[in-house]
């Protein structure tokens, strides 16, 4: 499936961090056209090139730089598919009112990813989990939906997770190194993360274990109308998780002891994980790569700085997969935070979307 | 106890960066007075000031610039405790030499660590380990003896550890986040450091493992001759390791995750760990930190850059005590790499051993 | 001269990071006891324990943390001397009201800096402009004054050139590399500070230029009723500055290169440099370091990490001094940018103003 | 003009950590294909997926670690045109072995940049200097030849500079921000690094100087045998340089003032970097950016982080162009150290040898 005309996306929250990072993933795509940008009404009425205090690695894409930037309400101009990077801080009202308005809201924000009736979605993981979308529309009445992806730190850990699902998951204890680019901008303090580590990111820890187990549970609960569910029962495993904040620019590692019911040896693990295959790989779609989960030999990675960008980001890599002594498998496994976990998150969702004919 | 006079004492791989370290752990010690250094044959010969690469935080003590540097071989100046911080490469037969030779080392290599007859000391933790000398003394017919202190993550680990050892310790889980100084000189390359993590530090994991069931373990075997035991029975707790290099520059973090038998709660763990004295503070030596552990109310400490100076670097600080979905209770520590886990914990360990009167 | 009894002092912007500093400045003072804390409204009340974010990489002291934050408005309470440590964007009038009701206020803030009135020292460098006070009093009507100290990059640049006065300073041309400490707190954010570095500082350039003219500027103006002078001729010196903040945590680097009329060689700038001695060694007031300015024969230093902590922080130091071949002389100099740089840099001041018996 | 087949090339010195960018700037070169690789005898007869510590922060091409490494010697197999990341201490000799055996050496290694007969060539600012092979040939009766590359630094320093010659540059004062990259494999300890900014890069200085001038330099002398120049007349401009390496990954900045006969305005000075255009740009080279120098008005750039990458790592990015209140004109520049200042540099020589038809 291959869209004959691009299919224009709005991006709500566009001038922030998340919101660049959006207008880097859509540079260029085959199938969508940034054609919206949406921001606070400080930044409504100014040339995004004005109104973003840009603070990517690489240029403002020239065309976006002249679009003039929205406030965020849903208007005749908004394409149907939007994107939302806004802050968790004004995000769930906004993104109400453009799925109530008939937009498919594609969010980053962590406000609707434990509603019963939005999906929560990695496209190689849980692609069933978009068939809420139906039951969600006549619950809230809507026309449009809002569809979430995961918290940075946790589609690094699900990712490589999914693979093992059918070994039967029990409990999970995660040691994370997060990356400063995680914490949005301005984010943390310089004087505080130079020569430093922290051991605790606000709300981490309960994030990762309740939308990972969202993420792995499964889609129940057939209605009177015919929807095939209505909500996810969560995956029975344990999630205990150490969040850090360290020193390093983009990508969070994280440190796995998994206990599975079927003991297998680190061989299996590293056979199951290495060929993972999902739904975006089956439909080859363009931000797709082709490996989900790559499987490193190299003692001493996967490393944020040279690993991060495997698969262009969208590739999570998993090594040092060996026994743990105490619940049977470890691992490190490392996923690029502002690409796989956030705006590359989205659109993947997005493509996914479109080709399942599951826009309006 | 106080010595009437200095005691002298010599340093063993003075001019390396542990050998630094120890030159200023020794800087205005109140019972010690660095009298002799020894370091390689490339090194032997030359003043200290000359021969060392100096790249300590603060300058080099000037007395000690002045002394002529001698060759690791034992000899008649050389007093009669010389601490150890030669290279594993080489420290194994050297140290042997100089306890043969009748020299009481105090030695931060690796190398005997986990020979049977070896004690592997913390000074508040296992000070009755001490009680081994007699017999390696026999065994190995040495006038002098080998006394070791643990690698600079396993104090961070087993120090918070020990006061919960009446409450059964069955399982452990640690990710490490360690600093580069704990890497030696030059240790890692700057390129493989800045803005990045390496979640694989060499033979540490064992180590981690190994060391600290041998300090929590307890001595046995009482022998034919009247010795009080022959060797160390190790503690039955599993550790299972994750270690991981990042780019802070002193304090090693380690997020732990512990099964006790009591199942105690979050207070009784923070109650004991807090409350925890030793040895060297009933004996008040002149490095025993007034608490070996400290516990921090703050939710996001400790952190290295700010918390590893606690006692003068010889406090390991422990935080975030809470409790542990799969192992009942799980806490961030911090301690000193380069003091409490390097030259200061064989500083102490030297004190006790002074002040117990267990030198000839 | 000592103080027979300790000097109460007080502390506005006390909870802010150059507020924190000065806390730890004055931690165990020899003459002065920290006795009352201002601050803004939002922290006015509470203990400064619970008030202050403490960043600092030590504790806090206990005895401060227990004292009830007041107000930023003189009351009786308030002693005589008074630091200040405010924002910029509120210290001028906070400062002034101070100094109408009878302090003797020394600032950190930037605001009164240049005032032609109002003294700005490096109590090595130009003590003597302390004889503005008088003027400033009769000029404005106050019984209190206010005293203020550089910009952290200046007193870096400006305590090296000292000596060279009397070889007639022409022009100087610095490039600094500046910690990110000097930024306050939060400051500059993580995700813009790490693997990078920032060719621009706001204001600092100008800073730079101004304040080193004004510090080694000569009094001048005796005035009709007697006083000693009444404004400052700056130094005739031309400064160009390159300001660069960098990813270091504490210390300024600047590369300086100096073209002097007595064209004097690399070995005599040396010899005026290290042998630099000041009003502060002469009184031996109790921060003042022994050298104000260290010189470095070392080819690689002075380091931010390594060389700031020299003479507690109070002591730039300087090497590399050589031709060059452009304006004749070029050197590196370090100096702690938050003790030499902010909150040193005031104490040192008061100390000298004591010493002096220019208290009321 | 564009090569119907590909050439194949060949890779002296594959294996360290320039050798590895040479790998990855030639990875899908649309003229070039890496057929041999030469590197010392350690790794000769080994893969070199086996024999090369992959450093870099992209997987190695996959193509690429099958080849098999041969020794630094000249033979059958390989290529006319090689390319020399070797280390300088050895690189002398091999390169003139090459040479003399026929090849074609475009060497990155400093050995033998100052020779008078060897080219040292930025495409842009002094494509003419090519001309000295001919020369070179004669002279040393090689049917080869060797062009160099400058340094990381001066490129930086260089490509800036030179759409300033027509006003005439007579004095440059320079300080630098070096990346770590720039220091090779393993380079700098990371303990030294950290936190930290190193005032001194050993040779820097006086490559910077000489490098300069003689890229800025004339050709000349035209001898007996009709070869249009035998050597290079330096540029008549001093340069001062401080050079300092900090923690930054990649890019090198440098803070430049420069005195220009013309006294331009800062507009002058923008108009004419941001309009330069060189011979690349005429002949389209693959790896000739649009732009040699693009120049920001963004008033806090260029950033190593932010701009290494314009141009794909080919561009310099010049900003805060503005008065010099001692020399004029003062701007900050920003050049990818890796590629621009090494591989890139190299293998835009390449391209412009093979569009110039100077290959044999």
């Amino acid at each position: 499936m291959n869209p004959a005309h691009p299919i224009p996306v709005g991006l709500l929250g566009a001038t922030g961090m998340v919101g660049q990072q959006f207008v880097r993933q859509l540079e260029g795509h085959p199938w969508f056209r940034l054609a919206w940008l949406g921001a606070s009404s400080r930044s409504a009425g100014r040339s995004y090139a004005d109104a973003a205090h840009w603070v990517q690695d690489c240029p403002m894409p020239e065309d976006i730089g002249g679009l003039l930037v929205q406030g965020a309400a849903p208007g005749a101009e908004c394409p149907e598919l939007v994107f939302s990077a806004m802050d968790a801080s004004v995000a769930g009202g906004i993104e109400r009112a453009f799925a109530r308005a008939g937009h498919t809201v594609l969010s980053n924000s962590r406000n609707h990813r434990l509603d019963a009736d939005v999906p929560l979605v990695i496209p190689e993981v849980n692609p069933e989990h978009l068939a809420l979308i139906p039951h969600q529309r006549r619950e809230r009445g809507w026309s449009g939906a809002i569809v979430t992806n995961p918290n940075c730190s946790t589609v690094t850990l699900a990712l490589p997770l999914a693979p093992l699902r059918p070994l039967g998951i029990r409990r999970v204890l995660v040691s994370t190194l997060q990356a400063v680019s995680g914490a949005g901008y301005p984010g943390l303090p310089a004087v505080d993360v130079l020569g430093n580590a922290i051991p605790f990111i606000p709300g981490e820890e309960d994030k990762l274990g309740a939308e990972t187990a969202k993420i792995l549970g499964e889609l129940r609960g057939e209605d009177p109308v015919g929807d095939p569910g209505d909500h996810i029962d969560p995956y029975p495993a344990v999630v205990s998780a150490h969040c850090n904040r360290v020193a390093t620019i983009d990508g969070h590692l994280v440190c796995v002891s998994v206990e599975l019911e079927a003991r297998p040896s680190p061989a299996e693990v590293r056979s199951l994980m290495g060929g993972f295959r999902g739904r975006p790989q089956e439909l080859r779609l363009p931000t797709a790569p082709e490996r989900p989960v790559r499987v490193t030999e190299d003692p001493d990675r996967p490393q944020p700085r040279r690993d991060s960008m495997a698969g262009r980001g969208m590739t999570v890599t998993a090594g040092r997969i060996r026994e743990c002594p105490i619940l049977g498998i470890k691992f490190a496994a490392l996923g690029h935070n502002t690409i796989r976990g956030a705006a590359g998150a989205s659109v993947l969702n997005a493509e996914l979307l479109v080709a399942e004919g599951l826009l309006r």
